[in-house]
C-alpha cells in the first residue's frame, strides 16, 4: 500500500486533534494509503521532540522549512498559526508538497488567491480543514437535499457563534490583531458556516453585511491595567443572495454567551426544512411538508450506520462520533485522495471562495451597500 | 364599577379569539371595569346576529357603520380584513371612540400616520393586537433584559416564520394582493417579531433588507386551472441597527415548511442570553455568563406564578397557558386602560412604529441599500 | 336550547379553573346544551356571594347542603376538599343530581364504590376531572394507538411528578393528613397517571408498589418550631401488568425536584412508540419503526386543527392552548353529556377503577407483594 | 516507560472499538505506562493476522489459549462472546495475567463469581468495560452528586433501551439463546444502566423485577421458515431499594422502538435533580430547587473542558466526544491501573454485583416476590 507521509506543523489546539485523528484513522477507515507520521515541526527543536514522541512521530525539527523541504515528506499539515499559512503553503508548494492546511486559508483573498494559483499550477493536491462538514449528520443534510427531499432550497439560515471573548476581561490575544488574524469572528468562525452553505446549497453571489466590534479594548496579556485596541469584529451578520436562488442570512459572533460550539443551520426548502446545531452533532431534524395532515413535524434523526461515514466507528446507532472523529473522516479524505486519487474536498479553491464571501461581508459591511462576491 | 361596552367587527379567524378572551377575562383577571359585550358587526344582519348569539353579544349589526357610530360603544375592536382597518379606525375616532386594532395597524406608514395622528388629535385610546408579548414568558424576558441580568443587549435575532402558503397548490387569497394585505410575510407575520423587538430592545433605526417570492403565481380560487400573481413577498430578511447600539437581524416567511408557529427569538447580551420559540410558549432559556466554571449552560424557565400575569391563570407551575389567553391579557390591559386610565401599550404610535420598519425594510429590498427608520 | 343548570361547589384552585372554563366554553364550542351558572357554594354566605360575582354565578350560598338541594339544579360541580367529595357527592345524587366531582373521586375503593354504585341506582351521570387526558395531544395518543400505528403496546411507562412539597421547611397541611387526604402522592397526582394509562392502554390487573416517605416530619403551620407527623407518601413506584398483555410501571411524587408538571409518558408499541410530557403539552413525539432506513427518528407533532377538539381554539397549528382550555374539553363533554346524551367519560366506574388501582399500589407497598387490582 | 503489552481476543463489534481506543489512547492522554498492541487472537490465524495487521497488534494467533499464557502478554482483554468469558478469564489469571473484560462478566452469578474469587487470589488486576460512566457527562453527574449539589439521592430511575430486535422477521442470534447469553435485555444492556445506578448513588439491597418476551418465536436464521424459541427476556423493569435509602426504578428493553442509545437516568435529590440521556451524551441537565423563584429550571451543561477528562480530547467546550472516546477514558483507566498502580474500576467486583442485581430481578420476576441481592 502506497505510504503517505506526513508532515506536521504546529501542535496547539487544532494540531492536537490532527495528531488524534491520525493516530485512529488507520483503524477506523480502510484506507487506500498507510499513513506515515514523518516529521513534525514546533517552534524549538525541544517541543518538536516532545511533541513528535507525544503523537507518535517519527522525527521533529525546530524549523518548519526543513519540514516542506524534506524529500520524505508528501503532505504539508499546517496547523501553525493562521498569519504563517500563506508562506507555509507556498513554500510547500514550491517544494511539490500536497498541502493540507487549516482554516482559515488566508488573511486575505489575495493571499488565498495566491496560493490557490500556486497550487494548480505545480499540480499539487489540497485541503482544507473544514471538518464539520464531514460529520455524518451534515453529509446527510447535504444527501436529503441533493435528493431533492425537501424540495428546492428557498432559504438558508445559518450561524457560527461561540463565547470564547465574551468576557471582556480577557485579555487581547492574536484573534484580536488584524495583522495576526486578519478577519475577527468572520475569519476565525463563520469561515466554517459560509463552507457549510457552499456544501448544502452552492455558491454565494452577493451579500449585504453588518459587524460590530463591542469590546473595543482588552487588557493587554502583559500588564493587565493597560487596555489595547481590539483590531476586529466581535460579531456580525449578513444577508446572502445564492447562485440558484435562494436567500439567508449568516451570522456569527465570539462573544455570543451561551453558545459553546454554536455552528447551526436551518435550510427551508419547497417541500421540507432541515435543522441542525452542532452541540446536539448526532441529530439532524427533518420536516416533509407531504407528510399526512395530522403527522406532520420535524423528525429527530440520530445518526447511524445507515448514514455516511458512521459505521467506521460504530454499527450502532446513536452512540454517537465527537470533533476528532470528524477530523478522522477529514484524513481518511486526504490519504485517500494523495494515494489513490479520490476527490479531495474543500481544497484551496473552495477555501479561496470562503475568503471571498467573509472579505465581501466585510467590504459591505464599512461601505454600507451589496457587494458581489 | 365602570361599565366598559365594547363593539366588535369581524368574526373570523382572530375575531373569534378576541370573543373567547372578552368571555373569560372578567374571570382570570380581577378587571377594574365591567366588559360589557355590547354589539357585533359582520356582512351581513344574519351573519352577525348568530354571531352575537354565538360569543354572548347583545346587539348586531350589518353595518359596521351603524355600530362605530353607536352611543352605546365605548371601544371599537377591529377584526376586520386589514385593508378596512385605516377606514374603520378613523370612523370610530371621529365618533369620539377608543380603537383597540388587530394588527396590521395599516397597509401603509402613510395611512398608520394618518390614524395615529387621528387617535391623538381626537384623545381616544388606542390598543393594537400584538398579542405575543403579552404572553408571560415573553414578559419575563423584558424584566430580565430591563433588570440587566444578562448585561447590556448586543445582539437580537428574530423570526417569525409560518408555512401556511408553503403548498404552491394552495390558491391565491387576500394575503397575496397588495391592494388588501400590502406587505406579504412582513406584514403579516413580522409585524409581531419587530413588535417584540421594540419590547425587548428598543427602537430600530436602520434596515438592510431583502425579501423574495418564491412562488410566483397561484392558482386563482375560482378557477383552479387558471393561475394569478402574488403580489407580494413569500418571505423575508433584514439587518438591523438599534438605537441603543445593539445589531440584529430579523426574517419571516409564509412558506417556512415546519414552521408553525415561528415567532423566535435569542437576545444577547454581554453577561447572558435568552432563546425563545412561540411553540414552546411556557419555556423561556436563560444563560448567564457568570455562572460558576463547569455549571454553565442555559437553563429552561418553565413560566408559572412567580412571573407576570400567569397566577391569574392557575397557581401552579408549568401547567400551561394558551394563544387565547394571550389574548386575555391584551385584553385586560385594554379594560384597565379605558376603565381607569391604565397604560395601554403597543398603541397605535407603536403600531405605526413598526410599519414604518416593515416598510423601510421593503424599500431597502427593492432599492438595495440601508434605509434609516 | 336545553338549560344545564350548574351548582359550584368549591372555588379554590381549581375551582377557579372550573369557573373560566364554564366562562368561556360556549364561545368556544357550539355546545349542545346552555350553560346557565346556577348557583355557588362556599364556606361562609360572604365568601360565596363575592366568587358568585367573580366567576359569573347568579346565586351563592353559604352551605353546600342547600344547593345539592336546590331544584333549579341539573349538575353539581364538586371542587370543594377531597374529604368532602363523598358526602357532597352521595347528598347530590340522593337529590337526583348529575355529578361532575374532581379528581380523587374519594379517599378509599370503599367510598368510591358506594358512590359509584349510588350514582348507578339513581340513574345520574357522573364525570370525574381528569383532565388531562383532554388534551387534543393525548387524545391523538389515543387515536394512534387505537389505529394500529404504534402496533400492539408492549409496555408503557407514565410519571406524575411535582415538586411542591419539595422543601422540608413546607408546613404540613391537609395533603399530609390520611384522612384529609387518604393517599399522598399516589391519591394527589397519580390517579391522572393511572387515567392515562388506562385510557391509552387499557386495564391494570395487577401491580407491585413501593412507597417512601422522604420527608418524615414537617412545621406545623400554626407554629413553626413544632414539627408535625406526615402521614402518607411523599412518592411511590408500581410495576404493573396490563389486562392486553403488556407490562408498564407508573411512578409518582410530590417531592421530585424541578417537576413543575410532571406527568408524562412513554407508550412502546411492536411498531413504534409515543413520548409525551404535559410540559411541553402541544408536543407529541411519534417513532414509527417502518420507516425507511436512514429517515428513522421521533417526529414532534405539534398539536393543531389537525387533531381532536383543537380547532375550537384557534385554527392555526402551534398556536397553543392551556391547562384551562383542556377543563373546556371537559366541560364541553359534560354540556353535551347531559344536554344530548353524549357519553361522558371519565365516569364513576373510572374513578372507582383508578381508585382500586392506586389503593393496590400502596397495599403492594406495605405487604410488599404483587396484588390483584 | 512501563510498557502494558496487550493481547486482544475478538475482533467483532466491541473489539473493533477496543481497537480505535488503543490506536488514539497515548495522543489523548499523557499516559503513566506505554501500550504495546501485542497480539490479537480470532477464531482463525488468517482472520487473526488480517485483524491485527488492521488494528496495529504486532502478532496473532488463531487460538486464544495461546494468547493467554503467552510470556510477552500483561493484559488478557476479552471481547469474545459472552458465553466464553469465564473460561478465558480464569485461564488468563491462572497464567498470572490482569484481565480487562466486556460486559457482561459472565453468564450467572455463580461463574462472576468464581472468576472474581480467581482474580482476587491471583493478586491480578480486574477492568470490566462498563463504558458508559467514564463519559465526562456522566462523571460529572456523580461529582454534583457526591459534592451534594441536590442533596441527598432520594430516587433514581434509570433506563437502558434499544431496538436491535424490534423487528419480529429478524433471525434468532445468540442475544436470544440462554447457553450463550444468559439474560436477554438484563444481561446485554440492564448490566450497564445497574453499574451506572452503584456509580451514582451506591448499592441496590432489594428488587422486585417483572420481565416479558414480547416476540416469543424467531426466524431460524439458516431457514427463515422455520421459528425457533426466543429463550430469554425482551424486556424487563424493576423496583429497586438503594443501601442508602432511596427507592428507585430500572428498565430495559431490546424491542423498545425508537430508542437507539436509550441508557437515560433521572436522579432526584432533596435539593435538586439530573437529567441524563445518552443519546445527548455531551448534555447534563441539573435542577437546583435553592435557585431564585422565577429562576428555576433545568440547566443544560454542556461538556466541557472543565469537567472530568474531556478536555485531553478538546480544550473547546460543546465540540463533543464520541462512544470510542469513552473506551479510550477506560483504556486510560486500564493502563494507568498496571502501569502505576491507579485505581481500576469498575472491576471484577463490581461486575460481579451488577450481576447479582440482574439476577435478582431475573428471579424476582419468576417467583414475582421481592429478592434481597
Amino acid at each position: 500500500m502506497k505510504k503517505v507521509r506526513i508532515g506536521l506543523i504546529g501542535t496547539g489546539y487544532i494540531g492536537r486533534c490532527h495528531a488524534i485523528a491520525y493516530a485512529q484513522a488507520s483503524t477506523v477507515f480502510k484506507l487506500k494509503g498507510e499513513i506515515v507520521r514523518e516529521m513534525l515541526a514546533e517552534v524549538t527543536p525541544e517541543l518538536a521532540r516532545s511533541k513528535a514522541d507525544e503523537f507518535g512521530f517519527s522525527r521533529a525539527t525546530g524549523d518548519w522549512r526543513e519540514l516542506v523541504s524534506d524529500p520524505n515528506i508528501d503532505v504539508v499539515d499546517i496547523c501553525a498559526p493562521n498569519f504563517l499559512h500563506k508562506e507555509m503553503a507556498l513554500e510547500a508548494i514550491r517544494h511539490g508538497k500536497h498541502v493540507y492546511s487549516e482554516k482559515p486559508l488566508a488573511l486575505s483573498v489575495a493571499d488565498a488567491e495566491e496560493m490557490t494559483r500556486a497550487a494548480q499550477q505545480a499540480g499539487v493536491k489540497t485541503l482544507v480543514g473544514f471538518n464539520y462538514m464531514k460529520n455524518p449528520t451534515s453529509q446527510l443534510a447535504r444527501e436529503i437535499i441533493a435528493r431533492g427531499e425537501i424540495g428546492e432550497v428557498v432559504h438558508f439560515y445559518g450561524t457560527h457563534n461561540e463565547d470564547y471573548l465574551a468576557n471582556p476581561q480577557t485579555p487581547l490575544d492574536w484573534h484580536c490583531q488584524k495583522a495576526l488574524a486578519g478577519l475577527g469572528a468572520l475569519g476565525d468562525l463563520a469561515a466554517h458556516i459560509v463552507n457549510m452553505a457552499h456544501y448544502l446549497v452552492g455558491d454565494i453571489e452577493e451579500v449585504s453585511g453588518d459587524m460590530l466590534t463591542v469590546i473595543r479594548q482588552r487588557p493587554d496579556p502583559k500588564d493587565a491595567t493597560r487596555l489595547l485596541p481590539v483590531e476586529n469584529e466581535d460579531q456580525a451578520s449578513a444577508l446572502l443572495r445564492f447562485a440558484q436562488g435562494a436567500h439567508g442570512v449568516v451570522e456569527t459572533s465570539r462573544i455570543a454567551c451561551g453558545s459553546k460550539m454554536g455552528l447551526t443551520y436551518v435550510v427551508t426548502g419547497t417541500k421540507g426544512a432541515l435543522r441542525y446545531t452542532q452541540e446536539r452533532m448526532a441529530e439532524l431534524e427533518l420536516y416533509l411538508h407531504d407528510d399526512p395532515a395530522g403527522r406532520q413535524g420535524f423528525k429527530t434523526i440520530l445518526t447511524g450506520p445507515a448514514h455516511p461515514d458512521y459505521a467506521a466507528f460504530c454499527i450502532s446507532a446513536g452512540h454517537g462520533i465527537g470533533f476528532n472523529d470528524q477530523k478522522t473522516v477529514e484524513i481518511r479524505d486526504l490519504i485517500n485522495g494523495i494515494a489513490a486519487g479520490d476527490r479531495m474536498w474543500p481544497d484551496f479553491a473552495e477555501g479561496l471562495q470562503v475568503s471571498k464571501v467573509l472579505e465581501a461581508i466585510a467590504v459591505s459591511a464599512v461601505e454600507r451597500r451589496w457587494i458581489k462576491v
